[in-house]
Parts: structure tokens; sequence; C-alpha cells
């Protein structure tokens, strides 16, 4: 056992280190609701900073937020067969309100789609309405049977869903892509969680999308973990809601619509990609805390000389706009504040002790590295802003290497099977494009098709299946 | 009708006007599923900033946001009696999940003291782990069945609800105070919008406090509207969910909670009160957009320059913080845009011309008043910064004259009852403190109070129902 309380190692038993990590940090907690969880104030202030990045970059390119109904009528998610099909198994149904029994149920929303384009159609008129670019903020139900995992599968999670209408196909191409850009900036400057972009299979696309492009992160227990995706949903919705608009020559079209969305899980991945056996370990870009300074009072020194350099190195750090904390509590020791501060993940420690004050100094440690560093007081904001810098990176960097070095390149099927059960991670294969071979071999091993990588790959086998002629060069993986 | 396109005055059908300004200017509609609303853009921009506002008061406090789930199992809402009695007759209840009838009926929040509770019920143990200051944004939902009221009557609405516990009694009686000093800023120095301090009386409390304590707003149709509430909940629901912990001399005892609330009505109040004929107006502080730009080409005249003289002005109030938009579609003329902007209700309007560019000046439109002046060049971003503080400052007084005048104090039943119909608005009377009493008048008139004012104010007549001795002075009225 750690002293931060972690009775288990991130290399022996990975889901259940990744279980108490959550759990004794305070990240998150499991609600007295079966299959539900609490998003606790260190994992929600996560959430706001994710909220706080992305709305900057869809607001910069003319998205706008928005509120829609946590209710939708059934025979809304009915309407679009192939939607229905992916969504109706996992529906939780509101049937009473107050003391009546309702005509027609009312879902937890799922996803949106449906209410949203049912609004569109009365919306749009006229070219000059489009392009309409909303996203919303809210959280989503899908009634999960297996066993709950926080962050990664419950009841419900917190999401953004985007929802655009375009008058062309080329807009939405390009409302995709540049969406899957926004996404992939957050997760690999913010996150330091880097991926593998790429479109989706026919088989593993959203439920009624023309195309689906995704974000695919590896994990380090060799499962990758979908952080997002984007899709171009063709016409298949605004045919069914009937949205249509008059374009310049008063000619009538059916618009071209995307969706794309990231959810609560991307704090999941966070957790597994960078954390020990302390604890958490936050990029500091996304931590909500990036600096505590611990005060060490020592008998004959005297505390308030310290307590004072405390709140001056506070002050000063704040106006350089650094997330810092000053750890004063007199009910706890210095100790305990360290492993505590250490199991929440925060990138800096300062601390200041009768040495330090004598010697005009302060100490600081890494969370990363647990590297110990006196530095001189002048130097002080210059060197935590040098160093949150180079645990970003550093972070980063560590993650990609993990990336690269699980991605394995086969040529047999055989090889395929022994590499996902000796060592997981991505496995980038030649493929025959049938969807026969891919439900074959996610029925006998349990991996799918993860990613199609955008600039296509000259296949170097036969089918990893079939040992047909191979048209594609894809990346399976079992995954979260 | 106005150029703007709503097609009655606010001072002949106040409720029509309402709902047309409200869905004309882009704020609102509504959802394609019975009672239901959407929060479009316009209305959400408000909400960010509200939740802006709202977040940095009280993490400077140090509170934090969460997110508990949606779903309240039936027998958690059972366990106050009084609370459930105030919320059961509202509640949406899931029954079904995927194809499984649920073992027990969850309730869709309706509000989430239970919830949490049973949760700080497993969190607290000792005095070190108090004060617990959370609060969370979220949507709730009560089953309405009189007629949607967009933002003030709708079965989903969105709000904050902070849940806090501590040692005392005091400190919660302090928290239930800055709460309320919080919230008062909010709708004075933000929303432009007066109100009315107090406590509620028994009758009017919130289900299973010990008290509650409220702000009052008075709207242009003489009925009051609650904008947010802050109870001290006592022990109530500490002793229901075990809510104990050790204090400092290792004895058991039970915390002091609290829980307040804001929710979207407030953005109902904002309408009603500073509108007009022409559409929306809204307060610089609250304006999602605060001064939009419109370039005037005209015939013989440069558009480039005058363009080029509009994104000038642009950029220089956008680096001064000020929320601006440049309007320069192609596709609209100006009168359109000059409508389409009041209706929009933002606060300031420049308009820059052939002859604006000839004589270095540029023309500034209130909305408020509809005032125009030519401003040199050079003067703009001043004059826009002083501007807006007088729009802001200017609405605000207009809105507290109209209070005052609609507070009207009576000595009997009689007058009670002619100043209720005839004119409306907050009645001061003399009452004996008899719950009877107020029944009697809330059966009779309609009416109830809305609050006791925190000063108490020496009664100056009988009660005015029962004619037996006066004990407080409260504020009466029709509300919302």
């Amino acid at each position: 056992m750690s002293d931060t309380g972690i009775t288990v190692k991130k290399a022996e038993d990975f889901s259940e280190w990744y279980t108490q990590v959550v759990l004794k940090s305070g990240l998150a907690d499991y609600a007295p609701v079966k299959g539900c969880m609490i998003f606790r104030e260190h994992s929600y202030s996560i959430w706001e900073k994710i909220q706080q990045i992305f709305n900057e970059k869809i607001k910069a390119t003319g998205h706008r937020n928005v509120y829609f109904p946590l209710f939708i009528p059934e025979n809304f998610l009915k309407k679009e067969a192939e939607h229905f099909e992916g969504f109706i198994p996992e529906v939780a149904w509101v049937t009473v309100g107050g003391d009546t029994l309702l005509e027609e149920r009312l879902a937890i929303r799922p996803t949106s789609e449906t209410i949203i384009y049912a609004t569109y159609s009365k919306w749009i008129r006229s070219w000059r309405d489009l392009p309409i670019k909303l996203n919303q903020w809210c959280s989503v139900v899908r009634w999960e049977t297996k066993a709950t995992k926080l962050f990664l599968r419950t009841r419900e999670f917190l999401w953004q869903e985007g929802h655009t209408a375009h008058a062309t196909k080329e807009e939405a191409d390009e409302e995709v892509m540049e969406i899957l850009n926004d996404y992939r900036d957050l997760m690999e400057s913010y996150l330091a969680t880097p991926v593998l972009v790429g479109v989706k299979t026919e088989s593993e696309k959203f439920a009624g999308a023309l195309y689906t492009t995704a974000l695919e992160a590896m994990m380090p227990d060799g499962k990758a973990l979908q952080m997002g995706t984007s899709h171009n949903l063709g016409q298949h919705f605004s045919k069914v809601f009937d949205i249509k608009f008059l374009d310049e020559h008063e000619k009538e079209r059916y618009v071209w619509q995307t969706s794309w969305g990231v959810s609560s899980r991307v704090i999941g991945a966070l957790v597994m990609t960078h954390s020990d056996d302390k604890g958490l370990v936050l990029p500091p870009r996304i931590a909500p805390v990036q600096v505590v300074i611990v005060p060490i009072p020592f008998k004959g020194a005297s505390p308030e000389a310290i307590l004072a350099k405390a709140k001056e190195i506070f002050q000063k750090l704040q106006q350089k706009q650094v997330e810092v904390v000053l750890d004063d509590r007199a009910e706890y020791t210095p100790g305990w504040k360290f492993n505590e501060w250490e199991l929440k993940g925060v990138p800096l420690r300062i601390e200041i002790g009768p040495r330090d004050l004598k010697q005009k100094q302060v100490t600081i440690a890494r969370r990363d590295t647990f590297e110990k560093t006196a530095v001189k007081e002048e130097d002080t904001v210059l060197t935590v802003m040098k160093l949150l810098e180079e645990i970003q990176n550093s972070l980063y960097n560590r993650a990609k290497k993990l990336l690269q070095e699980n991605i394995t390149t086969v040529q047999t099927y055989d090889e395929l099977k022994k590499v996902l059960q000796e060592k997981g991670g991505f496995i980038r294969a030649s493929w025959c494009s049938d969807q026969k071979c891919e439900g074959k071999v996610k029925e006998e091993t349990g991996a799918t098709i993860r990613i199609v990588p955008f600039e296509k790959e000259v296949p170097f086998s036969k089918c990893i299946y079939c040992g047909g002629e191979a048209k594609q060069v894809v990346y399976f993986a079992k995954a979260y």
C-alpha cells in the first residue's frame, strides 16, 4: 500500500488500480442509484476546463450553445430506422407524469438528433438560414446492463453534442473535419493524450450517419478508447424530418448535416494514461489546481514568516494566471498534505520550510517524476511556468511513445490473435473491405476495426481473415 | 404592428406581448414535446453569462461545482415527509429501462436534496470534513399541468442548486445570507432587476426547510415573480439521512444544512422588466452582444472604405472587452438589420455611412431610448463604454421606480382587494401571524405573502383579515 492509500499497482491489477485512483483522489463516486455516478468537484472542475477550451474553439468558428429538452417522444426515435435500431435497446422511458399515465412514452435522450432536427425543419426556410451550427452540453442516458465503470460505463454521463445543417455536402464535410481537428487539439494539447484519427467502417459508424470520423486513444492495458466522434449525417435525417430550404435559385433542397460529440469518458482516459501507483497525475493545462504551496512550520522557526512568504509566492503565481492553492490548514501535517495533493495529481508542489526561508529559496517537487529542486526565491515564478510546460510536454511524449509501441503490424490472422492475447494495442492489418471478415474477427477475437486511416496506406498482405485481395490497411483493437 | 414584427403592445396585452417578444427575438421556442421549451442561442448565451457571474461569486467563497445523477429512487423522496408532499404531485417517473420494467420507479429530479444528502451521509465523518459547499448546474423536471409559459412555466427548466453542510446553525445562517446577497447582486447589478428580500412565511417556505429567504421582483403587470430562494434546512434532512460528524470533542452531532437555487425563469423576468413594443431590451452587463456595428453602403460612396472603418472600430471595441458584432452580411439591408438587432435587444448600434465617413464620425443609437448621436471617430470607444454604463443604470433606475410605485400600503381588507383588482403590485399590510388569515386571503383573492421583510416594521393597523392584533408587516401580491 502506497502512502496515498492505493492498495494495488497499475502494472499488476489495472482495473482495480483505476477504480481506486478515481475514488480515492476524489474525482468521482458511485451514486446511490444503480449504474450512476457522481462527478465530484475534482472531476467536474476538469470537465469545466474541457468546456471552456472547447467552447472557445467552436465559438470562434461561429457555433453557439443551446439547450433542447431531455424528453424525446417515442415516435421521433422511430422515424429513422437505423438510428432507432442503434439506440432502442438502451433507452430509459418516462411513462408517468404526476399521477397520469402518459399517452406516449418519452425517452430520456440517449442523443438528440431527432428532437433537434424536428425543430430545424421548422426553423430552416431559406439558404439565408444556413448554416445552423449549434451545440449543447448536457447529460445523456443509456441503460447499460454491464457492470458500472466510473467515467467509462454509467447509465448517465456528461457530454456535448453538436448539430449542424448546411447547404452542401462539401460544407458538411468541412465541418466534420474542423470539429475533428478541434477534438484532436483538445486531446493532444490539453489532455496530453495522443490519438489515431480516421474513419469508422460501415459496421462501426454512428447509427444513421453517412460516415463517422473518430479519435482513438490507447490505454496502458492495451485496449483502445474512443475519445470522440464527428459524423457526416448526409441527408438521412433531413429527408426523414423534412428539413428543406430554398436555395438562391428558389430551388427546394434538403440540408446536409453533421453531429459530433465528446463525453466525460475522456476523463477516464486521462486517468488511465497518466496516473501512477501514488494516484492521479494531471497534465498542467487541464489540472484544476496546477500548484499547491505547503508551508512547513517547524519548532523554533517562525511560522508567521513562513506563512507570509507562502502568501507572497501565492499572489505572484496568481497574478500570472497560475491555478494555485495555498494549503495552510492547521489541522493537517505537511506529510498528510503531500500525500493528499499527490493523490489528486497536482503537477507541482512548492514547499517552504525554515531552511528554505533562511536560504531565500523554495523547494519545488514535480508530481510526474517526484524530482525535487531548490529554487532561488526570485526565480520561483519563472521556474514554475517552465516546469508546468515541461510536465505537459513530457506527459504527452510519454503517452505518444506508449501509443507508438502499441501499434503492431501483422500479416496473418494467427499473428493478430497472438498479439491480441499477449500484448494488445492497435493491430495494423490489411483487409479486403468485406463486412463478413470484419464480423468474423470481432466474433472470434473481440477485436473491432477502430480506425481506417485518412491517408490510405497500401495493403502489405492478403486480407487478414479470408486471404482474398486486400483493399485497405486498418487498425484493429479491443476497446472500452 | 411594429417594424420588428411584434403585433401587440406591452401596455395592451402583456401576456401575448411577452410571448411574441420571446419567440420573435429568438430567445426561445416551444419544443416538439408537450410542456417543454428550447433555449435558443440568444437565451442560452444569457444563461452562460449568469453562470459565469454566479460561479465567480461562489467559487471565491469556497464553493465548487459538481454533478449528481438525474435519477432519484422513489424511496429517497419519501424519506422526508414534508418534502415528499411538496414535490410528489409533479414528478415524472422512469419505469422502464431498455426492455425491463424497473423494480423501483425513478424520479427525474425535481430538486436534489435527497440524493445529495444520502451521499453526504457517506462523505461526512469528522468536523474536518465540514463545511461542504457544493453547487450544480442542471435541469430539473416538474410535471406542470397548467398552460406552458416560456421561461416561467415549463416541465423542464434550467437552474443551479447549492447544497451545503455545516457544523453549526450559525454557520448555516451565514451561508443562507451570503448566497442571498450574491443573488441580490446578480439580480440588481447585472439583470438590472430590483428585488424585495426577506423571509417566507411557514406556509410559503420550501418543503422541508427550517426557514426560506427569497428575492421577489415586480413585473409590469402587477404580479410578483420569485427570483431565487436560499433555505436554511436546519437538521431536518441530516436527521432523516443520518448525516453525522464527530466534533472536536469527539461528540457525535448532526450537520446543519442549506440549499439555494436560481432558475432560468429569471430570464423571463428580465424580458418582462425591460423590453418594449419593439422587442427585447437587454441590460448591457448581461447582453450577449453589447454593440452591433452596421456599415451602410451607399451608391457612389466607397463600400470598401466604410467596411474598413467598421472593422477598425470593431477591433478597438473588442480590445476593450466589449462584446461586439460587425454585421456585414450582404444579403440583408441596413434597415432589416436595424430591426433585427432592436428585436434582439442589443444595447447600442453603431452606424457608419458615407456621411459619417466623410465627417470622421460614427452614429450611435441607444436601444433603450432610441436616441441617436453623432460621435467623433476618436471618441467612439470611450463613448460606447460610457453609454453602456449609462444604459445599465438607467434601466435599473426605471425598474426601481416601477417597483417603488408598485408598493401600496393598506389598512383594511377592502383596500387590499381594491388595490389587487385595480393596480396589483406589492401590498404592504399588517398581519396577526396566524396561518388561517394568510390562507383566507389567498383563498379569497389569490394573493400570497411574498415576503416578511428582514427589518421588522412596526404594524400600523389591526390584522388585515381578522382585525385582531397585528404582529408583523408583510408584503402580499399575486405571483407568477
